[in-house]
């Protein structure tokens, strides 16, 4: 559908990635009701890291971002493994994790690379309530991890 | 209205504070059925932090609790921002975030701060789900930040 | 009910410990609608830690295992105070906190733990997203901490 979720990230060159297979046993989304809760994503391609490290310390805000707008990309995959994103009414909430030297302070700066994403996707009901935190260490060693909260129609 | 949440608060000297306006693009709140998702809420007043540090370094525990007080006014605000609070009929989940030196272990005593304005606020209905972790790093250097859902009738 | 989650976690060893005490003012679980969320629980056994550390440190995987698995079954615990387990039809999500030093990136592995007590708890319904991540501290100085969302019928 050309007006569809999927579209308007291609015109942006933002592409949802192939669903992720679930790293352990779990699986990278649950509907419930009218929601969807995804699973934690983290900013890989074909299985690699993008980046590892801290923020604040041997990873830049613009790799963090970067990092930060694949894992968005993931949770919309991980969304699409039990929804058409098409059904997507509403963000509900977005929670970021980002992997942080002590004195790092700017996780929102990051994780507003995720929230951009989800702007693109859902226009004005990408809308969300947010959390964005810094965290000592994250799986495979990555900056920024992310799950979210979706309703659908 | 004198019975009212906002009522309950102030004859504890708890104010409510204005709705705060979302740091980057996200939204204080959102409501999607019955529950109400918000964002993380840090302890600042008029936009300036009220501390800085990490609990177990540089921040006392008398201070961390006076910054999870004003974390959970300022998730009744956002909440508020999306429904009359006298509406909500339940406390389901708050999350406490408290930036920790790694040899502290009181989250709890710290996220109870903002449990006893919950107390307040709604009576015998604010008994909630909880969980208190403590990470590296929060937002503007912050030592406590907390979000919370709530059901509403 | 030989044939309920009780009975299949104690085919496999598993004892669903007594309903944890809130520490603090809050509940082990509050059920809103069809959703059940607890707070996160912490391994301890009659109120003392079963280990306490951070892995990448003075806690070993299989020792950070051991720990999930006791959060599950305090977890589900928790979930049986507010409601019969057997009415549990879907784990919608698992959030497992992990106290790392900051080199520590195998959080997975050690949550794994507690999806394997998800699994034999609810068989085909066991599978949930999930997030894992690595925290600075947690209360009394546990090296896991996990709470749950469940759907109930």
């Amino acid at each position: 559908m050309s007006h569809g979720v999927i579209a308007r990230l291609a015109a942006r060159d933002l592409q949802v990635p192939e669903v992720p297979a679930a790293v352990g046993s779990y699986v990278p989304a649950v509907r419930s009701g009218s929601l969807v809760f995804t699973s934690g994503q983290i900013p890989v391609i074909d299985g690699r890291p993008i980046a590892t490290g801290h923020l604040g310390d041997d990873v830049t805000l613009e790799e963090g971002r970067r990092c930060a707008e694949q894992c968005a990309l993931r949770v919309l995959a991980a969304a699409a493994s039990v929804v058409d994103l098409d059904r997507i009414v509403r963000v509900v909430k977005v929670v970021g994790y980002v992997a942080s030297a002590p004195g790092f302070d700017g996780q929102p700066a990051v994780i507003d690379a995720a929230s951009a994403v989800m702007e693109v996707a859902f226009g004005g009901s990408g809308g969300h309530a947010r959390e964005a935190v810094g965290v000592a260490a994250l799986p495979l060693g990555v900056p920024v991890e992310m799950s979210a909260v979706f309703e659908i129609d």
